[in-house]
Parts: C-alpha cells; sequence; structure tokens
C-alpha cells in the first residue's frame, strides 16, 4: 500500500479518447493512483494502423500499457495485470467464487458485447451491407442490446448486485459496464429495459475515477 | 498439489461438442485432471434459451461450469478459476508479466476472435445482408483471418513462442488458439500465411488434454 515510490514507476498509455476499452484501464489506473503518462493515438486518422503501433499492438487495437519498456496489450490482460502488481484498492473480490463472478460480468462486456461492435467490425458488416466506409448503427445497437440484456439478468440471477455490479465494492466489472454505457449512448440504444444497469450507470457517474477519465477530459477529445 | 480428496469436487461443465468455448474448458479441466460431468447443451435445438439454461447462463452462450452448487459463466473467467482453486499443474507463467502475456495473446482469441464469429451474431450478420436463418460464412472467415494475423504477429512480435504460444508451457493461450483452429478449418479459412500458428496447431494437436477433449470424443457429437 505505500504510495513512497510510486513516481517512479513508469507507465505510459496508448489512448484514444473515445475508446471504451482505454476508457476501462485509465479509469483503473486513476482508481489504484497509479502515476502514467497517456499518449493518444487518433483512430480517426487510421494511427492504430501505423507500422510503428502495429508493432506494439498487432491487433491494432486500443490500448496498450508500456511499463518499465515491458508492451502489454488486450484491456483484460492489463486489468489483471495491474491488480497483480498494485493490488490496493482492489478492483476484485478476495476469494476465488467473487472473483469468478466479477470476471464472467466483465467478460459479458470486454468479450461478448465491446469486440463485437468495435470500429473494424462495423466497418465490415456496413461493407457487406453495401456501404463502404459506413459504420453500422443498427448492428451496433443490437450488439450492445444483446449484452446489456445478459449483464441486467446476470445481475438479478446472481442475485450480487449491491450499490456497484457485485456487491458494495467498485470492480472491473463496473470500469467496463460503464464505458459501454458510453457506447450505448453514443449508438442510441434504449435503456428502458435495463433498469438496473440505469441505476448503476447512475453511482458510477459519481465515481472520481470515473468521471476524472471520461472521455470528454481527454487531452485528444474533440469537442 | 494432494490429488487424494479429488473425487469429492463435484464439477458439472454444460458443453456442446462443436462449441470452442467449452472446449477450451474441457481441455483445461482435463489438464489440471479435475474430475468432471458434461452435460451436453444442443444449440442446434436451442437448448441454450431454454428458460432453464438461461436462468444459469443469462448470455445463453456454452459453456457454464457449475462447481458445488455455485453456477459460474464465462470461459475466461473460468480458466481464471480453474487456475486459481487447482494451480498445478499451471495454465499460466508464475511472473506478473508473463501472465499478462499469455492473457493478451488469449484475449486475442476470446475477445477479438471468437465472439465475433460466434452463432448469434453469424445468424445476425447473414439476417442484415438479406438470409434470415443463414450463417454468414464470409463474415466468419474474415473474423478468423482478422484475429489469427493479430495473433501471429504477437507470437513474433512479442518473440516469446516456443513449443506453445509462451515458451515451452502449454498455456491458456494455446488451449484458446487450438480450439479457434477447430473453428478456422470449419470455416475453411486458409492458414497459409500463419506459419506459427500452423505450427502450434500440429504441436498442440499431440496434446492429450486437447486430443481426449476433441469435439469427436463428445458424448453429444454427431459424426
Amino acid at each position: 500500500m505505500s504510495e513512497g515510490k510510486q513516481e517512479q514507476i513508469e507507465f505510459e498509455l496508448y489512448s484514444y479518447w473515445r475508446s471504451s476499452a482505454s476508457w476501462r484501464i485509465r479509469a483503473a489506473l486513476k482508481f489504484k493512483g497509479i502515476n502514467h503518462k497517456i499518449t493518444p493515438i487518433n483512430i480517426l486518422k487510421d494511427e492504430q494502423r501505423s507500422n510503428e503501433y502495429l508493432s506494439k499492438n498487432p491487433s491494432g487495437f486500443l490500448p496498450t500499457l508500456v511499463h518499465n519498456g515491458n508492451i502489454l496489450i488486450q484491456s483484460p490482460a492489463l486489468l489483471e495485470y495491474l491488480e497483480e502488481i498494485k493490488p490496493e484498492p482492489a478492483l476484485l473480490p478476495a476469494d476465488a467464487l467473487g472473483r469468478a463472478r466479477v470476471r464472467g460480468l466483465a467478460a459479458i462486456i470486454y468479450c461478448d458485447t465491446h469486440p463485437v461492435q468495435n470500429l473494424t467490425v462495423l466497418k465490415k458488416v456496413g461493407a457487406l451491407r453495401g456501404k463502404e466506409g459506413v459504420t453500422d448503427t443498427e448492428f451496433a445497437r443490437w450488439v450492445i442490446w444483446t449484452g446489456f440484456t445478459a449483464y441486467e439478468k446476470a445481475l438479478s440471477v446472481g442475485g450480487t448486485v449491491g450499490k456497484y455490479s457485485y456487491g458494495d465494492t467498485l470492480t472491473i466489472a463496473d470500469l467496463c459496464l460503464f464505458a459501454q454505457g458510453y457506447n450505448a449512448e453514443r449508438f442510441g440504444v434504449d435503456l428502458t429495459d435495463f433498469p438496473l444497469i440505469r441505476k448503476l450507470l447512475e453511482t458510477l457517474s459519481q465515481e472520481d475515477c470515473i468521471k476524472s477519465t471520461h472521455p470528454s477530459t481527454q487531452i485528444d477529445a474533440v469537442q
């Protein structure tokens, strides 16, 4: 828990202001009080497809985290890494069963929802439907609606929802949910059928680690 | 490491023979020597959409693992859970950096590839292209090709490939890769451009935990 030498830890996060996967990590870094530098990558200018960026992150996706020269990719792996190297304050429960439940909720977002509605996929679906270069909003809405339907049911079936998705402590599931909620709003997804999610999004919107890392606060934000 | 009381541990895995996410968990259970019962769910008969199954797994996806009455979902969460409750033999490296690298590789498959080409998504893309009820093979091939392109580069960029995806020890990344390779074959994806992956798939095909849990060996397999 010592904060004494934290300024010596060197973290660089490659991020895009509107990338919800980047936001998860920005929020986790803030929550854990880990000093870091943010390097913006502009996906509208295809900077994530530059040879330089691809040499770090071969998927051409955001975020990428560089820690003391070690290049790490994929936000679920980054969340686990941050939890391991700085366990407190925790973003996962202390018991294996609780961790499995939280990871299960998070995976509804970071496996089944977000990757299916990322920009590359939406453009591909648009192209397959004869609209080259257009992101397919109808498909995106369906993906997010389907993911939120599962998340909402998992909250009630699991009976684990409290102030947060799992009890009364913030976890990685909440960070994934909130960032996905931002995408839901962008794509105009109707959240009427998701009362538990709506309540969580309202609560989470007040969290400092989320507010202070909001896309609109980012150096590369376009207003 | 004691095996003495293992027969008392009660695991039930809801699985479908051709589900690559189920296969990951079947292989992990086998690798770790965890006795378990398999309950088949026939997704061609939409059994995963029954109220009974949805009450366990609200996503309507496979697999679901029940451990001593505790219902757990999402294969990445299950892999972590099995690693925590039975750390040996290990499916993750001992150091945080190594674990992050392995999870990063695995997530290229379990986030960016497999969920984007699951049956539900392929049917949705088919329907959006005017072919209701048809799985979109063209989209599936693109998704797997894109995912394998990233995985292949990550293996060489990371420089971590050995006998397996990360050094000379089998990890969760290999289990995810191999099961995805099975899907690649089913969808007719050309693997010519992926020499490292092809070599890994050849090696992995000889692993007992993979061979003995192959879809064709399953009780619900249709030959």
